[in-house]
Formats: C-alpha cells, sequence, structure tokens
C-alpha cells in the first residue's frame, strides 16, 4: 500500500536510458523476468537469463543494447548496467513504513544533549548524557544510545540497536536491529594464570552511508578508535574487533570475522565466513572469497585470495583427508623413488 | 517449583509404553543415567551407556526391549525409540514460567490491529500498524514488531525480539531472544567503486511449528519473500540470506550462514558452522557435516556431505600445510618418475 | 571529560615498578608508543617495537629491565610484564559513563524479588518474579530479566541483554549487549521425519569474574545446567550449546561455535572462529588456533591444535584444491611406480 506506481515515461527520464515501446505504460513493481507479472519491470543482466526474455510477462525489461533482441516486442530501457539501474529503481519501489515525526513520549532522554527538531524517536528508547543527534534521523523502538554519542543527519537505526558511549555515526548510516557499536574489545593480561581486564579506551567511528546488517558488533578501540570509512557496508553477523580499520567503500558479507587491530584497504570485498586473524594490513582492491582464513598482510592491491575447500561427498572426502594427514610420508615415498632410479 | 509430579502409570500411558514394575512409583523429573537421583526417569537411547544400568539410581528407566536385561530389577518402559519417548515426557516437566494473560498497560500498539483476546504482551513491547496477533500467542518484553506483521496462533517471541514489517509468522511458531526477522538482504549494486543500496522489497514468511535460536537473522527478500517452510529448526546465530528457501522439517545447527538466494530442500540437516554459498540447490534429505562449505549445488537427494578438516597438534599441521601448498611440485616429481621407468 | 590525571609517582606506586625520569610529570591517558602525545604513557612490550623508543612523544614508558636502553632519557617504569602493568593501569582511564544510583520509575518487577539497595537499574528493564540481585550491580537499559534468576554482587548488564529463567550469574559478571543468556539448547527428536522438540530443563550457571562480548549466546542445559566456571572470557558472537561445561580462567574469542555436551578444561585458549563438535572433552591449557575444527576430545593437557588452511592468491589454491580431490590417485601412481622399481 505504500507502493507507488510509475509510467514508463517516469522510469526513463529517471535512469536517463534509451527507451523502446509504450512509455505510457504503468508499472507497479520491480520483478525477476521469470516471475514477472503484467504491470512490472524486470531487468536482464546476465546473458544467462536471456532465455526468459521470450516467455517473460514483464511490462518492461531493462536491459543491455548487446542484449537487446529484435525478435521480442516488448518495452525496453536500454542501459550500460541494468542491475545498476535495478538498484536504482528498487528505491521508488521501498514499503519501508514512513515514521511518526517528533520524540515519543516514552523516550527517556539525559542532559545535555543537542537533538535535531526533524527526528523520529520512537517509543522505549533511552539516550544519555550530552548526545547529539541530527537532523533526519529516525530511531526505532528499543534502542539504547549511552552517552557523548553522535548520529549524522539522515541517519537510521533499526529497532533495538545498541550504541555505547562516545559512538560516533556519520550521516545516512543504517544500522539494523541487534547492531552493537562501541562494546569492549576482547583485551586481557594474563597474571598466573587469572586473566586481567584491559579497559578499552577508544571508541568507534563510523563514516557516511555505511550499512551495518542485523546483529553485527563492532568494538570500541583499546587505545584509539575502531574506525569504519565511508560507504562500507557489513552484511550481518559481522564480528569487528578492537582498532579495526575498514577503509572506504569495502563490502564485508555476513558471519565474517575480523580480529583486532585489522587494516582493510579500500573497494576490498571480504566474502561469507572468511575469517581474519588480527594485526595484519589488507591492501585496496583486494577479494577474499568465502570462508578463506587470512592468516598474514596483504600488501598488493587487488588480489584474489582463497583458502575454502568446497564439500564433497563424505567417504570421498574421509578418504582424502586420510591421505593428506599421511601427506608427509607420500613425499618421503616419492623420496625414496628418486634415489632409487637416480 | 512449576514441576509437576507423575506416577510411571500416567508415563506409560502417555508414552504407550510397555512396562515392567511399579506403576504407582512416583517421578518428579528427567535425567541421564550417570547423574540420575532417586525419584527421577531416564533412558537408555545407546548401547554405549548399557554399562551405567547395573548402577543408576534413577526410578525408570525408558529402554528398547532388546536392550532389556533381566537381571536388573528396576522399573522399565520400553519402547521403540527412548530417544523421542524422552523428547515427548520432556514437556511435561518444561519449567517455563507461564505469563500473565493481557497486554500489558506499557504496550504501544499501532492503528489498525487485530489482535486475539487470548493473548499476553508483556511491558515495553511495541506493535505497529495493522498488525495481526492469533490466538494463544507469547510475546515477552521488549519485542518490538513492525506495521503489517502477521503472527499465527500459539506463537512465541522471547524477550527482544525484532520483526520487520510485513514478516508472516505461523502457528506455533517459537522464537528465541535476540532473534531479528526481516532485516534488508545484503544488496549492492556498483557504481564507479561506490555501493547503491538495492532496497529488499520482498519480505519473510515463516511456516507453522518453526523454531528459530537466539541471536539467528532472517533477512527479507529483495524480490519475492525468504521462505522457511513449517516444521523447519534453526539454531542459534544463523544467518539466513536473502530469498533462501528452506524446506520443511529441515534442521540448520549454530552458526551456519546461508548466502542470497539458496534453495533448501526437505529433511535436510546442516551441520554447525557450514557455510552455503549464494544462488545454489540443495536436493532433499542431504546432510550437510559441521564446517563443510557447499560451493555448488547438490541435485542428489540424500547424500552426506563434507570438507572440514580436524585440528591435529600444530607442528604437524603446518608441515603437512607445507607439503599441501607444494602438492603441485610433488605431483611433477611423480610424473618425472613415470617417464623415467617407463 | 570522565578521564583523570595522575603523576608518574602515583602510578609507579600503583604498579610498584623500579623508576627513572620525573615523578612529578602528570599523565592525562594511555596511548601506543608510534601515536603518542606529551602527556601520555606508553608501553613496551615487544622488542619489535623498541624501534619507536627514540621518537615516541610519550611522557613515560613502562618498559621490561631488559629493554631499557640508555640513550634515551625519557621516564621509564620498569616492571617483569609491561602489558599486565598497562592493564593494571587501564583500568585508572576508564571512561565508561557512572550511572545514576537507585531503580528508575519505568522498570517493572515481579512478586518477591530480592534487590539489594545498592544497584542501578535504568529505564525500560523488566525483571520477573522471585529474582534475586545483588549489591552493586549496574543493570542498564533495556535488560530482560526473566523469572528466579540470580545476580551476583558488582555484576554489570550492559543494554539490551536478555536472561532466561533460573539463569544464575556470579559476582562482577559483565554480559555485553546483545548477550543472550538461557535461551533453549537445540533439542529436537525425530518422529517420522518431523522434529519433536526436546524441553531444555535445565539452566546456566556462570560464575565470578566471567565476561561475556556483544551478541554471545549460552543455551540452557537439556538435563543438567551448562556451566561456566570462574574467570573465563567469552569474545563476541560466541554461540555455547547445551550443557557445555566450561573450565576456569579459560578464554575464546570471537565467532567460537561450542556444540552441546563439550567439557572445555580450565587455562585453555580457543582462536577465533574455531568450531568444537558436541559431546567431547578438552583437557586444561590446551590451545585451539582460529579457524580450526575440533572433532574429537583431546585429552591431553596443554597442546596446541590447529587445522586452518591460510589464503593464498586464488589461481594458486584451486590448483591445490584440484591436486587435493585427486590426492588418491597420485597415492595410487605412487605405489605403481613402488612396484615397478622393486
Amino acid at each position: 500500500m505504500n507502493k507507488k506506481t510509475y509510467t514508463l515515461r517516469e522510469l526513463v527520464e529517471f535512469l536517463s536510458a534509451e527507451f523502446r515501446g509504450d512509455p505510457n505504460c504503468v508499472i507497479t513493481g520491480i520483478t525477476s523476468l521469470d516471475n514477472a507479472q503484467v504491470g512490472q519491470i524486470s531487468f536482464l543482466n546476465d546473458s544467462h537469463y536471456a532465455q526468459y526474455l521470450a516467455t517473460t510477462k514483464a511490462s518492461a525489461v531493462i536491459i543491455k543494447a548487446e542484449h537487446l533482441d529484435e525478435n521480442y516486442s516488448g518495452n525496453f530501457l536500454i542501459v550500460k548496467d541494468p542491475y545498476l539501474a535495478y538498484a536504482k529503481i528498487s528505491a521508488l519501489f521501498d514499503d519501508t513504513p514512513e515514521v511518526t515525526p517528533g520524540i515519543h513520549v516514552t523516550v527517556v532522554i539525559g542532559e545535555g544533549c543537542e537533538i535535531s527538531k526533524e527526528v523520529s524517536i520512537a517509543p522505549y528508547c533511552v539516550i544519555g548524557r550530552m548526545v547529539k543527534i541530527g537532523s533526519g534521523v529516525r530511531i526505532e523502538p528499543g534502542c539504547i544510545i549511552a552517552d557523548e554519542v553522535v548520529i549524522g543527519d539522515g541517519t537510521r537505526l533499526c529497532a533495538n540497536v545498541s550504541l555505547y558511549h562516545k559512538v560516533k555515526l556519520g550521516s545516512r548510516v543504517l544500522l539494523h536491529s541487534g547492531v552493537v557499536i562501541g562494546s569492549d574489545g576482547f583485551g586481557n593480561a594474563n597474571e598466573k594464570g587469572v586473566w586481567r581486564k584491559i579497559y578499552q579506551l577508544g571508541t568507534v567511528v563510523i563514516g557516511n552511508d555505511v550499512e551495518i546488517g542485523a546483529n553485527t558488533t563492532v568494538d570500541r578501540g583499546a587505545i584509539g578508535d575502531t574506525v569504519i570509512e565511508d560507504g562500507v557496508k557489513l552484511d550481518n553477523q559481522v564480528q569487528i574487533g578492537h582498532n579495526v580499520h575498514i577503509g572506504a567503500h569495502t563490502a564485508v558479507a555476513g558471519c565474517v570475522g575480523i580480529a583486532g587491530s585489522v587494516k582493510i584497504g579500500r573497494y576490498c570485498m571480504i566474502g561469507g565466513g572468511a575469517g581474519i586473524v588480527g594485526h595484519i594490513e589488507i591492501a585496496d582492491r583486494v577479494i577474499i572469497t568465502g570462508g578463506a582464513n587470512v592468516g598474514k598482510s596483504i600488501m598488493e592491491p587487488g588480489g584474489i585470495y582463497a583458502s575454502g575447500i568446497p564439500a564433497i561427498p563424505h567417504r570421498s572426502w574421509w578418504r582424502i583427508l586420510a591421505r593428506l594427514m599421511n601427506l608427509e610420508k607420500l613425499v618421503q615415498r616419492v623420496k625414496l623413488l628418486e634415489e632409487k632410479t637416480k
């Protein structure tokens, strides 16, 4: 019901696309080629899916010039990057509910806060002392914001987010439910077997246009701050250790764990479930594939790194595993053969 | 103190078991054979534990006919599947506190909701607009439920659960604390290095009798919905990406990450810490062992797949690792030997 | 602004350190050698960083006698373990905000609770029936505490923590935001393909001086309790299954998953992202390296175990992987060669 409808003329203008077809056709939603209904717009990014062009019920297709097929007589929006065009028009059909402006009467606010008049703060949020909240900020129910936090303009906190003291969020940041920012890093010194806590004296500084997925955690710095630069995207259940520094526009998929004091460059991509050991550096534009364990610094920009093993039928795997565990013996056997045939 | 007591006669009837012993014996709890106290009932599922039969203090033992030992003169409930029988009677001794019926005065409720009269909604829950809540629903404190959510009969939300807009839960669903359902999937299109958000226009549909563990996250669909069918069991800290479809009665252990658009069949079992790459399909009744990384579709039903490596003493492992990293050289050495001895 | 300042004389006395330099020098914070500003104290633990001694702006350095360099004319605190000394003085500079004493008017409290007068309970916490809360306990906003929970003296719950019924916390425990203690273990018995829930009848017992990181989950026992002994440190996003027992002073890094009924000894260290299969035992002082999968019991105390593979450039890895998957063939080829050259 929050969905709007658009004519193709409007969408063509919005995308600055070339066009072939009926500009008055009305579009009510986006979908994939194979599941499309009349009234929906779809997109073809990958020639793999070109087979669906002939049968799709979509009322219009966003397409590259090279995929355009004269045999198909529908409506086409021709762009260089259909996937990017799809991203752009997805915003038009976003049905996230709008919120009531203002601060709900149940919100508890500490002394000395500076809160913009254009905010929406939902029931049962608790805001500490000397917190600064910018214009257009949307804070959903159950968020807890500790003392001296700073939240930039247009930032949205989904339900049940927890921000520790002094955390700084830039503008247009999106934190999903269950996110925790500024919890203590894992710092302990050993005294005769017993762990002594190292108090975590830094905080977390997050840039603009950062999105952080549900239940992701970002620890505050031990000394100095944990830093997430502009445009970084973290998926769900990512763990960022203390004093990590993530460069601008790096994307980190779900369930990745990044240990303390890691410095990651700009424009990197870290695949799901990867683990990165502490105190190393990763250069710009490096890609880490899913499930890989990064054990030392990667100083050369732009490479792709892997160490994951894909699952195979378990009996075959166990046989390989047995051979792997005896690899040393095999090497010795080969050595012996080499000596014999010298 | 919420625990009830039962005579063996009652338990025998409840399980439709065969019986040998004193039906008037009173049972106050369940335990394992080796830790049993007088008054408790235990079970023997695995012949491995038969050694404890002679010494257990349990007042009764649930057992298979084949394990029944004439030398032991206690009370026996004879069933085909003692583990299943244990599951059934565990429900009788459940001590989860009962809740006050009704909606607590502090609950904030939006316009247009349809809420059954037989519900319990605890303090500081926030319920959006046009939410539908069925009969017998139990919502514990601090749950945040966004607009247009539907919750089926008998469903229970533990404390601090977050449901995004339009999420649909079936009947008798159990969501543990910290669960997040309907957060945005990880969708971004790249425009000259900068990520453009792909708005996530679908929602999450969860069937009946689904249980979801603490701090597990399920993302909403990008286009179309993420679907969890009836009887699925997800453990703690599982991550389900956007547009994943999980077939009925599949069980997923803790810390598993399932990337976007994965289709998993019915009656599958996914072991702890496994990772499943996006856009693949897994057939019915497939078993993925713990720690495995599934990298491509598994179309044949019923197999077992693995890729995890069990830990060994680290020096041995490092030696193997060094050999593994030079496996190519070893293959070349063997090739050379083969040519020499031709 | 919560930071205090100390003279070196005070810090020397606090640490019982030897000293060389000006005892009246005022210290306002701690930092690393390379980032130090005037007025800050730093430490040198690792000779690797000794290079920074000549150029650091730190007003004082905590150092081992063996690293003391006569050429450097600054202020030195000489101790046996500079890292431990750093941990101790980090407490002096902790800037975690102090909280208002007392119970906020919005806190909902059930019948029959015993709550010490020296507590701080923040807005929108909900406390069940018959809960016991000790002296000096600090409960931050949005925490939900179910019936019959016991919380020892000096324990702190950060925002949005969830404790299920009957959970017991010792003294000086620190639970970070999003922690869930006492959720149901993953227990299901299979009845013709359909999972029957095994109700989880135990609870969780946590000792003194335990710290648990953000969004970590600890399941209640199925039968008997899950136990975390004194001094255990769990990092963020750790998952502890039902009936796990963790011995005193063991440390578990982020994203570790420990399956049900695992018994871990005292003084162990489990590296980040490791996985431990259910129903096994790990002896005292064992170290599991990051990313390792422990598949069977480790009965000998004190060893180091590993199975992680460090990431390498992906083409090299894929070549190795292809050879690994054909390891059996290589072994057969070597066998044939051995027969030929006999």
